[in-house]
């Protein structure tokens, strides 16, 4: 079965979404972030938390996926989330993706109702699995109880893989529990790739046999996280992990998704990559200069820049 | 500006959501129990949390409404659930509604992003509102912080009725904390009905200057619900709550949406009724007896039943 089976790439970055002044997408800002991140030899986990994925409708993901791939994004390099509340979006989103070749999806377990049970979270999945009915369908299972409330538990995958272990692939842990990741690179699943949620754990998870991880802060440190991924056999590891570190332990002091947005409109010098989706809010200004003032304070900068 | 709202009915019920063998909405039967509800002087707050409307798509919704309008189901009795994850969801599901002419609206906030603050979600709303740009929307918030986790705090009512008295129209309290109604209902805003989110406060709610409630269990004990709401001055009314008390004391024991629908499916001897949107689940087959016979020995019975 494994020869199946395309490999994912090691590190994924939840592309933030550029949005115009009447807050619809700027595809072509899009189309642009994508380019960069996998010229930094990142992939695209495109509507992702961090992309603002839960304030775009099903069919303006539908759209941008289309748009990417005419514009010659290679699908394989795309894990686009496709997990909503309900099935019958899942099903869709997650039927198109694979149409066009997405060598996976990160998909959210249906977060609405809270007081769902493992036997619950099973039959949606296989649902989706089965009306999907795909063999090229790839699921990464999208634990992160923080924001979803709704979690998966490592009971839930089992009974998942002892069923479809062609398309369980993998997951992200965006616990920020470690202790959980570590359970389940213990169980040592047959073809199941385990990405840590946060850059802060790549090390570790590599050195545990993970595979990667799928951070928010690859969207400006992509080709640092990289190089841990790359490297983490070597001596240098550590050091390359400290610096990394050191980026994340000041982005994580605001709200990510609108820093990441003022970093990116910083040095782009392109004030409406600030524009977030209500409910969400840009930084205040103050907050956005302390912030580039911290960041500059280490020397980062965004690398190659975005064209 | 008082002459141009409609009021709304006292007692609405969130319509649970008859499901196929398939999984796809049975319509006909969502006609039949809307026509039912109404013979019994209850609104229909279709697309509420317990008619699964987190498992629904917008365009599935969008269906159904046009469709119970095209069956003779008045809009002005109509109030349904439009607030969805995403912006743009959520302003093409409320124009379809306003356009339709329902009476209102009710509006859950965005609920994926759990650290919004007021000024977010006020700008969510604000939105909302100007894209929607049509005098006759009413909405009524929608504050159930036990499932949706993001809540409406009087600070932002406050805020919204100061910059759009003419579209916040009330609020459905499914807090759970009568604290928290009588801290709204205490404000006496003008122009905005305060509806209790469980029967439980219905005659609390009216003493207190409250216009009624918006209940799960409206679905199966229309009647007497609406006999304390209409009722509530006479001296009968609290052996009437009490009466509408017991039946909750029972169904409450259980999940909610699965109970409601177990009890339609045994009164109405149709299997189907039963069916559930995965994640969500139905009663196993000794709770599904255990609840008919404790209501059962209350003499409970659906009263006039559904064709």
């Amino acid at each position: 079965m494994q020869d199946n089976r395309s490999q994912p790439l090691g590190v994924y970055s939840p592309v933030v979404t550029p949005f115009n002044d009447d807050l619809t997408v700027n595809s072509d800002k899009l189309i642009n972030q994508c380019k960069w991140l996998l010229s930094q030899n990142v992939g695209l986990a495109i509507f992702g938390t961090n992309s603002e994925a839960n304030s775009l409708s099903v069919d303006e993901k539908i759209f941008l996926l289309d748009k990417l791939i005419d514009h010659g994004v290679a699908p394989d390099k795309l894990m686009p989330g496709t997990g909503c509340c309900a099935i019958t979006d899942t099903i869709k989103l997650t039927k198109h993706a694979v149409k066009l070749g997405c060598s996976g999806v990160l998909m959210l377990p249906p977060f609405y109702y809270k007081t769902v049970d493992d036997a619950g979270l099973f039959n949606y999945f296989s649902n989706v699995i089965e009306s999907v009915n795909d063999d090229r369908l790839r699921i990464y299972l999208y634990h992160i109880p923080p924001i979803a409330m709704v979690g998966v538990s490592l009971n839930l995958i089992e009974t998942l893989l002892t069923k479809y272990p062609q398309h369980i692939a993998g997951i992200k842990d965006s616990s920020g529990d470690w202790s959980n990741t570590q359970r389940m690179l213990d169980e040592n699943w047959d073809d199941f790739s385990i990405f840590a949620g946060s850059e802060s754990f790549l090390l570790k998870t590599m050195q545990a046999g993970g595979s990667g991880c799928i951070s928010a802060t690859a969207n400006i440190n992509p080709k640092n996280i990289f190089d841990v991924y790359k490297n983490w056999q070597l001596s240098d590891a550590p050091k390359m992990q400290e610096k990394i570190n050191a980026v994340r332990s000041i982005v994580q002091n605001y709200p990510l998704i609108p820093a990441l947005k003022c970093i990116i409109s910083h040095f782009h010098e392109d004030q409406n990559w600030n524009i977030l989706r209500p409910p969400l809010t840009s930084l205040n200004h103050s907050d956005s200069k302390k912030l580039i003032t911290e960041l500059t304070s280490i020397n980062f900068t965004l690398g190659t820049k975005n064209q």
